[in-house]
């Protein structure tokens, strides 16, 4: 067997570009001469962060781009595909929370060694996770500390990240779609026995909703739960204090609720998967400040931030799509579901002959 | 608070090199014109993957530095540190494996999108990999398939890998250092009892242990278990089928057995650690495999390899401290040990006053 | 704030069981005055895996109550449940691969101090285990060493388990809900143009897609690959080698490359998800495998048993739906797949209006 | 080969205890003939949790017993016994948080099922938990709403859990025992030159070190860190904070910066798996918290609970081995550690010859 080499056209090294990525790990305290064998781990364990931003980039931007259509057509392939990228961001998330342990290998006096060579580097200078953030649908103004923030990167950073806050996010184009259900506009929606006592004025199926729903609280949770809240929050009564409008969240309530009706699926895992994604980013926040926090201390991080209590602050508030979690509070048991009317029920079936 | 960028010097963009590792995914698909989302992630995981080996390789390297110290002062920080680097080699084999998850969620009909256009790169041809394997102490004569192995290689990598193999591995250096193990040299190591019908004409501690591990054996075990397989590894007579010397084998069984000592904790450790990274690359090696299975079926690898066939004939013979693994059948219980001599136990303790 | 238990009916610790869960442990060491500290570990890692076969088994028996309908509505919540509740199975399959490195903390020496009190007792006597396999669709007759597997369990649950065998097991059913695919049978699923020297009398969609098939093999791969093989294993010529019949692999076949089509959504999370769980026993069997070769080397099982090899010889043949793992050889790219006739592809989509 | 199951004493179910592990699943559902089919998800986690519980209480109990001694001879395998059963409990507490994703495949709606039939019990009655919690040294009155947590147990419990509460706990012990360390007595510890400007009439060593350390703040630093918080932590001037010793925090200090030691390797070992378990525990928390809002919204835990909420604050509150945490504030790079005397440095090492 002779070696086929020669005539190859694509070869591993070349086709990954080996060369470039192995060839950018440069400790800076080697070239000061300064013993710090740990350096090559947070050099590259942020390298290798980095590109897996980058592939989450890759998977958003192709969902970005389905949603953007005026209409996504439910026969096509797009929510599907939709929905299994998003299960890829997943996978990668739960890789990025269990890679923290490797970090956590890395001893606070390991760190000591050359952590004052890096200053005033700091990861909170990670471009690309920011942008993330941002066309995920985190405003510059949500942001905890915002001035800090913006104080940390330099100026065309803040302009990049700044004209990104403008475009629609991710968030947005959800809200939009969920906005689109046609279901609410159907003339022939009725048929609802209004309970008596019912709230007038509002469509049957949420006057029917909400009773069921009030009247299924046991004493203890009726002196937690307020229905102005849920007024203002489905049905959009009130100053909102929510991020999203009420028209999206009912429909996401309405997935949530009738999630078994072949039509309801796909949208219902893909709700599903970005609050598992929230989540995932939460505990890594978490898992990161709790790692700041054992590795420096009360210390200042080495961009001059506050290390783990901004870290802290981000952990609270940096929820993208915490209001679809409120909606928890007011579901109700499969078994008191409002039966849907005929009309409706076939728009959310498979043609059958 | 006025944005201090302009007086930085390191940002963390230019000192992670992102301009280097961020430009250098090129997706065969897109230079062709051909839509195939999921190259991008067939690219960055492999990088990521060659990162993490490029990191096994700093801490292997000094691993090796210490083990080439002609004796180890058990004083010195060395070996602690090694035990220390080791576990962290150990954390990022476990990365590795659940990395399989992230590259799971592509799946066969996503991987033939572009799949025909990486002919014939192949992960065969990992260079650091095969290096990594050979420093370890993989030699060439012992791989599977060794013809197939260096015909994926072009011909300077099997240069490179040859020359490497022909250099002291990290298993030899473990072994000689096993090898140096004073404690048998020593003069009034006797005062054992040596039971009747003991083996004669061998260390009276080896005679002791004998014997009692083979009173110890019930029934069914005298059936499986032959004391001439004994007597050939732990004691070094007739003819060898094992890669490690009886020397340094008898060490490893004493520093299992005796682990409690001080003097023999880290060395324990230590075993233990490279145990469970040659078990973390088998079952890598073994996912590895069924992912390709999955993937491609029966079809050949993309380096013209028989795909999951060659890797599992490689998994099954490439554990690297295999033989280290044969002495567990040659245990006894703690309650049965040979009592060590007051001048050999003196010597695993620490200075008491 | 007074205290309000007296009146309380539910109790935490009484609704759990745990009287009874707390108080099943009782080390054979203990009840002897030896001292064997770790083998409460193994008690209670073991009790856990009962708990959780037992969990598999409530979903497995709900999703075979599912698929012995004799029709599955698409349109009823059934088959979203099944994919729910398989998901379910292979979290719960992560879990119980993870836990083996909890048993792994059991160091060689410490399972010495209470082994031999355990015999003959041994993990192969899991009736539950035994129960699940051959639910899922394990043959007594594929099992490795058939024999030797009887002669661990007692009388009694060899009954109990050939009992089982000869009922319709999962993987029976899945196969008569695939034969049951009501595609092939349309009249008017004409339309496609059948490429010349196409193979004849066949179906014109499997005459099309094999001849698209066999055209795009390259040279090296035609070497690997046999067409005979394929017209067995889909088309049901000459002597069959499967477990599975040709209809059923052609409707999985089917499944796996219009995925994409709302109809096939569901079933193919169910296929994949199913292979998903064959792949997490087999790594489960593999890491067993090694964590027994590790703890007693070449001794035998607690058993009896053969210990490693016989797991060996079970992680080789105890794969469940290997057959569909068979198909991915036979796949072609998305973008040469055969286009569907109007009439089938309305079939696989929701009512428009 | 006959069946030898008849002579046979122990046999797998029931050395197991399996009649009683595996009916102790009553779901409340079933008895009122309710259709819920998750409730034994729910049932057997919580079962599952309870038996780990009680393998950590069985590891912890014996680590309380070594430190229980007067005086542990560092010569004894007793420090390495504590450290191998403390590194099990850390890889239990991976298992725990890994078995959240089990429980979160149960949906909020799935949950309503049955969660009314639970009233009033509740996780918050885990009499094991609450056991482990004190017994590691969680005091009664630094609970995060102690009288809400007295409230959900009964009577009964709440007496053995303040019984306990009295009772030494292991972080007593592991205070007392680094009192203990001889080091800091030795008269001729002299020898360190302390440096002109340092803190007088404080012992040499931490006169040295305090210096350095405050020297080699810079300015950023200077503002965020107060020395004054150094000497309460360390030196114990001034009012304590702490719920630690300044001598035990010294001990502690000191086995960090010298670890490289050899009779400081356990020790560091030891502290570092404590800490780490401190913040397994905590992640599990979060996740639980998390969970719970994700399951049930604003509503009440079923124990009556502000759910969430409660969980929340026990996360920020329940943390054990907080002030070594805080410790790491004031180390100094290696290359600055003062040069320990020679009397003291043979103390720290093994007899050489």
């Amino acid at each position: 067997m002779k070696n086929s080499y020669t005539q190859k056209e694509q070869y591993y090294g070349e086709y990954l570009g080996l060369d470039k990525i192995l060839e950018a790990q440069l400790p800076e305290s080697e070239a000061r001469g300064i013993d710090a064998h740990d350096e090559m781990l947070f050099i590259i364990i942020h390298q290798t962060y980095e590109l897996w931003f980058k592939q989450i980039m890759h998977e958003l931007n192709s969902i970005i781009d389905i949603f953007q259509a005026t209409s996504i057509n439910d026969n096509a392939p797009s929510l599907q595909i939709a929905v299994h990228r998003t299960n890829r961001i997943v996978e990668i998330w739960k890789l990025l929370v269990a890679q923290v342990d490797v970090l956590e290998t890395m001893t606070p006096m390991d760190f000591l060694d050359f952590r004052d060579l890096l200053t005033p580097a700091s990861g909170f200078q990670s471009v690309q996770f920011r942008e993330l953030e941002t066309k995920l649908g985190l405003k510059m103004e949500n942001r905890h500390e915002q001035r800090y923030y913006e104080h940390q990167l330099c100026p065309a950073h803040v302009t990049q990240i700044k004209a990104l806050d403008d475009q629609e996010s991710f968030l947005d184009l959800l809200e939009q779609w969920l906005e689109r259900t046609p279901i609410w506009g159907l003339e022939n929606w009725g048929g609802f026995e209004v309970p008596e006592g019912a709230k007038e004025n509002i469509h049957p199926f949420w006057a029917t909703y909400r009773h069921t729903f009030e009247s299924g609280l046991v004493s203890e949770e009726l002196a937690a739960i307020e229905m102005s809240d849920f007024d203002r929050l489905i049905l959009g009564e009130g100053e909102q204090n929510t991020r999203l409008s009420a028209a999206s969240l009912q429909a996401a309530l309405f997935i949530t609720l009738y999630r078994d009706y072949p039509l309801m699926q796909m949208p219902y895992q893909l709700l599903s998967k970005w609050l598992e994604i929230d989540e995932l980013m939460a505990t890594w926040r978490y898992r990161h400040m709790s790692m700041v926090r054992r590795m420096i201390g009360m210390r200042v991080g080495t961009g001059g931030s506050t290390g783990a209590s901004y870290l802290k602050g981000a952990m609270e508030k940096h929820h993208i799509f915490g209001d679809f979690t409120r909606i928890t509070t007011y579901l109700i048991p499969r078994a008191k579901l409002p039966k849907l009317p005929p009309v409706l029920e076939r728009k959310l079936l498979f043609t059958t002959v």
